[in-house]
């Protein structure tokens, strides 16, 4: 497996309208995109840095995972996303290596990318995504 | 301030010697450096992943804050460093939109790089790190 770049940083927020003025300041640049993920119960918005993005997370209901994640561990990093090529290969290859795959198959994510997620109990604590874009 | 990218990722781990392996075959790239930063009583290792690194955290001691933050929290990501120009800038001004600065003037980091940090109780829960490099 070969990731190319980190695709995104996840980071969990309460609010929105709270986090994208303060993370406009901090990165010096605009949110270009404000997206909801029905399925993932939340709402999202990205900024721009360098070949990397940041992706605030906020849950549209408290049954969601960034809701639970909040109520558990605060605001802050949620996940990884690392952008590879041929993902369903990856996450055969993840599971032959022995990685818990939270997503057996890739599924739709956020600007119309591949994703999947694999288990942070087998990825060092941090929540992994796998993403490609299949329509570049 | 402008963030030109982001510079690395810090990712706590119990053991160098278990993480390195698993980080080089999920980024599909070697480990390139391995480096003690005595003073803040960790040694890291980096891996380039696009214009970005992955630096993995061992703790030298359990008083050392990755050994408290392993303790508290698990492996995982732990700290965000954002690469900008006029680092002691970049500090007054967070310090001037009501940023708590862990870091009062920037100090010697890894890989010869001036760093500061600053606090994530003012920055959404993401401990958060700037970074200069000088001798570029």
């Amino acid at each position: 497996m070969k990731v190319s770049h980190i695709e995104h940083l996840g980071i969990a927020v309460k609010s929105l309208d709270t986090a994208i003025p303060y993370w406009e300041k901090m990165l010096g640049t605009k949110c270009y995109n404000i997206e909801e993920v029905a399925d993932q119960k939340v709402k999202t918005a990205f900024f721009k840095v360098g070949d990397t993005k940041i992706e605030l997370l906020e849950s549209t209901s408290p049954e969601g995972s960034i809701g639970k994640f909040i109520e558990k561990r605060g605001e802050g990093v949620h996940h990884v996303a690392f952008a590879v090529d041929g993902i369903e290969n990856c996450l055969a290859e993840c599971e032959a290596n022995g990685i818990q795959l939270i997503d057996k198959a890739p599924r739709g994510g956020a600007e119309g990318l591949s994703i999947a997620f694999l288990h942070p109990k087998s990825t060092g604590g941090v929540l992994t995504e796998l993403c490609e874009n299949k329509n570049k």
